[in-house]
């Protein structure tokens, strides 16, 4: 396995990393996506900071590169492009990967939304390396999740599999954006944690453990770890959670028939908490021949560094 | 493609048949499955019916034959074996491919479930044969799915992928056994559509198109023919199942991302009354990089035979 680039394209900035064989971050370059509202300069700023960490690295540099890997919101695979972007302000559609070919002299050069980045990222240098069928989902601002079947990143006919975020669990629930409502990522993401846990304090009024904080500054992770210390309105948000999130993993493994999932994000990481509830529901909601036998595990990516190495996967094997 | 044999197991009926290069059934064959309380008499019976049809077909004979397919309910392709059906009078593990492979000389016998077979049956003999990525959804007793990735049929790290009839789609809904509620098949398998038609007079009184039948006698089939011409109970109910299958295909596709679902079953066979509501919940529940370019279909397999090729094609390919 060769050393290679790995792009983080978040909607706030943009994280460039060298990634050695090992799935270790070398060098590092940032700069900030939402300065740009056209894909040609944004493709210009890229290859700059591309340029400026392959230069950086002296000692992987001597081997060679095996290709530059890109996370991006919307990212196609298939087609190379991010597709009208929710997050970023160069809408439409951006053909990146062209537009860097033209502007950097690598072997190798693919882009994928993040979630399926991080999904080929636990294959290659997390815990999914013996996995030949596994789910990965990321709990952040959205929910995202990344498909292997066979061995092989599901892409669909079209480049746009793995939308979990998306799918229904609530019906006439939530209100997500574009008409519809009720989705998953509306009510498991970390952003859908927090309203969960505003839900919980409206309905049962009192105190929480949590009073002390700023509104805005309170995160699905300060939740969970208040849930871990005994905070039974953050309890009662993580058993919500967990038992939808459990209920929606059910539906997925009735489908693709994983051998695990890998759950990644703030909020995994207090631990039972959310995997409790979430293993008890995911059972309860499968049929005999698929009891007790799928895993529900912590993903093994670094939280920081995950989205980059995430990418650098994409190209290094 | 070479001519092989096709067997369906039905709870009531075991069907076999000699299948053509072009998906024909010529010779066929039938007994009662529910005579047989274990799998070696079973083995027995089926292998002397498999014979049976092999002498009969004296025009493919000449060529020689690809193999056998089987279709069975909880049927696994990696074991060979059924296992725990619920319709079926043997119970726990039976490996039947490999009691047939003591039984008859055929170059390939290969056993999957009945949505499966139905799958690769539209895959090689029906509409899909352009298509790498679809879903196949059989609505009879039960609804049943097989998934086609990358032009590979899902069977997951264990063989049993392709459940989506237990999916949940109504929290706390419906009874379903296993101790679980509210899933597709409890109300849109043609059991299912039914039971909503009961449900929708209960609700809404007065007389139906189908008043002068016995209860016991109507099918899915009838409420979707009333519906087409005009019963407003079966236009309900026609609408209600569309409406929850749609949401249903719709959290699906934004899984694997197919091409087209194809649609088989009696209730499929009355057209729009149920695929146009189908199509427009689908296509409600999608987020706007899926919407209008994914079809839903009817199946191209012949309603009587389909079982049959689809668990020869199994082995035709």
């Amino acid at each position: 396995m060769k050393q290679s680039i790995g792009v983080d394209i978040g909607g706030t900035n943009t994280c460039v990393g060298t990634v050695s064989a090992d799935g270790t971050v070398h060098q590092r370059a940032q700069f900030r996506t939402d300065e740009y509202d056209n894909g040609i300069a944004y493709a210009n700023r890229l290859a700059e900071a591309v340029r400026e960490v392959m230069q950086g690295d002296t000692a992987i540099a001597a081997d060679g590169w095996a290709g530059l890997g890109i996370g991006a919101p919307n990212g196609n695979y298939l087609s190379g492009s991010i597709e009208e972007p929710p997050n970023l302000r160069f809408k439409g559609i951006t053909p990146l990967v062209d537009l860097l070919k033209e502007r950097l002299d690598l072997p190798n050069i693919q882009l994928t939304n993040d979630a399926n980045a991080a999904a080929i990222g636990e294959k290659i240098y997390g815990a999914a390396k013996d996995y030949s069928d596994f789910i990965m989902i990321t709990l952040g601002t959205g929910l995202g999740s990344g498909i292997f079947v066979n061995n092989q990143l599901v892409y669909g006919h079209d480049g746009f599999a793995g939308e979990m975020g998306h799918i229904s669990v609530i019906p006439d629930g939530r209100y997500c954006g574009f008409g519809r409502r009720g989705s998953l990522e509306n009510y498991c993401s970390a952003t859908g944690i927090r309203r969960t846990y505003f839900e919980m304090i409206a309905q049962r009024g009192g105190t929480t453990s949590l009073d002390h904080m700023p509104l805005g500054e309170i995160t699905a992770k300060d939740i969970a770890d208040a849930a871990d210390q005994g905070d039974p309105i953050a309890q009662a948000t993580m058993d919500f959670t967990g038992r939808l999130l459990g209920e929606a993993l059910a539906s997925s493994a009735l489908i693709t028939s994983p051998a695990a999932f890998f759950l990644f994000g703030g909020p995994v990481k207090a631990g039972e908490v959310l995997l409790g509830p979430t293993r008890r529901s995911f059972e309860k909601h499968l049929i005999p021949p698929f009891k007790n036998k799928i895993k529900i595990i912590e993903s093994a990516l670094p939280m920081g560094d995950a989205a980059i190495i995430g990418a650098a996967a994409l190209v290094a094997c």
